[in-house]
């Protein structure tokens, strides 16, 4: 059985972590680091953007050399995307000052920023803010790291959670951080998630694949897919499980189940926080084809800017939504379509519609909105999640730099 | 040499038109009817959303029966989509009554709507507003006919050219309405063209395809496609030039020409008068390896909420451009990528960046802006249009069905 437990990546054992301002911000947190008592085993993914930030490309290099991980440092405030050679070799300073500092290989160590593009870091202070760091991590600062990866998050997304695996109590950590640029390729943001449970990497590396397409990508903000976006899992055993190799060991399953648990409420975290949205949105489609249909369908859904702005407005505008799944690329009979907001029936079969204008406005006022699509049609099912569109999201964007 | 003259759809020989108010909208002009004095051949293109509305159905029928048409009925304010029976029902009653009235044969009459989706058309009205217009038709009506599609609109699109074909004077006029749901999958809004030149059906839809693939296709508003989009193409012959049957034949590449042009315009005109837009941007691309992914590359820039937020915020934010050329699918060095806004290079080779800030928000505040990007690795070229995305676009959209 999953519990949420509260805290974050320091819950599981033999992690700890810091949160501190080292000067890429005016004045809040912009640096986390994270540390593992043991060498962690480490599954990732990393964004599809054809042009990857100089940290993503760093750690690719580091992933292929090793599996395994200790380290972990993430700025804010800039990505150092779009920075060529010296991007690659600030990336690579961050790696050599945190391995230095924490008396690691340097092949142990991730690396991750997140910020504006295109401009260089200021390397002197992070480094000097890495020094500063290393002398301040604690069991207890989860909060502090997570404050730390944030850019225009306004609130902090971490968990942790705790299951049996094979009768030994585990537990996974995670945090994670939006909340713009989030589209629904990859994994399409920030995120970090620790656990004590020991896990081999090859079986690691495909669970984490798995989830991020279950959790992470079904979420959209605005349909842009970063050029910094990660999620690396680290695994450092210190549970005391026999090490999970195959997805027929006993209690995998119950480990698989803990982390898709964890990534899909701090997935939910983010889309809450999506820039200038004031509504939650879980996209439900079953009677698809496939699983596959039922996916593209709701990220159609998911993805329209018209759909988005007619939740803003707290319109039940159901032709928006069948338009969406119009444009989504798969086989279905649109007189069969049926779409009810909660509980409410707004489009049954063959068009018909007779819904009550107000109850529908009730249900659409409300901050949580569950809007469900049978297109029945076939056996395919899936969730998407994402939030409405606002004034809000364009004032945010309009003036991002300044 | 194509010339531009004003007017639209009733300046080719043989054309009369007219607009007037039949009670679909409160008050504003929401039926046009068009009437070629003799038949003429015609090219459309259509939506190519899995939900097409009653009339795109209707008017594929017709096609398929025969390329020749005589009338055109449209009326906003109800895109009859999403209807069911009853729509198709109601499509082929507007047919049948433009048939009557003008003694026409039914195969003759094409017929369109736009609006709002989901509802039933308050088909005694539109019968009503046909038999009136039908008593109305003129050759000077062609602003009247090209304000009655409007629906979110804020004015009228309509121009006419003419054009040398193999000796004779030959003149296109067109009209158009845009302007949410504009995304660049096929004839992606309404439009109407009108030619007196002969031009055989299958080279007419052969030229309407890719004129459409170069035009409308190129346009994007909000990524969203409608349910009723359609580009219809009318050409009567009554200018007396030789019929053109091949593309080989003298004054097609004339003919080709000006109807790319006229729809190039009335295109940006769509994208001029996007929801909420306050700026028109041309989105050049070069150097892509083929012309296909120069279109990719340009249609990814001119999508991204977060480019088009920052241009609406007068930001010179080349990070979101070039990031949007990696979320494009194509291959590319990205070191190799040069942008500039107008003449001002933004971004040089191997991430050079050295610009005034003043200059580029100079040229940002102007409200048509040529976003240019090279990618040095090819020979491909496409340009696309688009506008800003702003706080406007969100309002009108929050509450269109209220």
């Amino acid at each position: 059985m999953i519990q949420e437990c509260g805290g974050g990546i320091t819950g599981p054992k033999g992690f700890r972590a810091a949160g501190i301002h080292c000067g890429v911000k005016r004045s809040k947190k912009d640096l986390a680091l994270l540390l593992s008592d043991a060498p962690a085993a480490c599954g990732a993914v990393f964004t599809q953007n054809m042009v990857p930030a100089a940290p993503v490309l760093v750690d690719r290099e580091q992933l292929e050399q090793s599996p395994f991980v200790r380290a972990l440092v993430v700025n804010s405030g800039n990505a150092n995307a779009c920075t060529g050679d010296r991007g690659m070799d600030d990336a690579r300073t961050m790696v050599r000052a945190t391995a230095q500092q924490l008396r690691l290989h340097e092949s142990e160590v991730l690396v991750s920023s997140t910020g504006v593009i295109g401009q260089f870091l200021p390397i002197e202070k992070i480094t000097a803010g890495i020094t500063s760091a290393a002398g301040q991590l604690q069991k207890t600062a989860h909060t502090a790291a997570a404050e730390a990866i944030m850019t225009t998050d306004t609130f902090v997304k971490e968990l942790a959670v705790t299951v049996t695996v094979d009768g030994i109590p585990v537990t996974l950590g995670g945090m994670a951080k939006g909340s713009g640029m989030i589209a629904p390729n990859m994994a399409t943001m920030l995120a970090f998630v620790t656990t004590d449970a020991a896990i081999a990497p090859p079986l690691l590396q495909e669970t984490v694949k798995r989830v991020a397409d279950r959790s992470f990508n079904r979420i959209t903000v605005d349909g842009d897919t970063s050029t910094n976006d990660m999620l690396a899992v680290l695994a450092n055993g210190l549970a005391g499980n026999r090490v999970l190799v195959s997805p027929k060991d006993a209690g995998y399953k119950d480990f698989a189940e803990a982390l898709e648990h964890l990534c899909v409420r701090l997935s939910k975290m983010i889309v809450l926080d999506g820039e200038g949205a004031t509504k939650f949105v879980e996209v439900q489609v079953n009677g698809a084809r496939s699983e596959e249909d039922a996916v593209k369908a709701a990220r159609a859904i998911a993805s329209s800017s018209l759909v988005k702005t007619a939740i803003n407005g707290e319109d039940a505008n159901w032709g928006r939504i069948l338009a969406a799944v119009g444009n989504a690329g798969i086989d279905f009979r649109p007189a069969d379509v049926e779409i009810s907001f909660g509980d409410l029936p707004i489009l049954e079969r063959n068009y018909r519609i007779d819904f009550s204008e107000e109850k529908a406005k009730e249900i659409l006022s409300k901050k949580e909105i569950l809007l469900r699509v049978q297109l029945n049609g076939g056996p395919g099912s899936a969730s998407f999640w994402t939030c409405d569109l606002s004034r809000e999201y364009v004032a945010i964007n309009a003036n991002y730099r300044t």
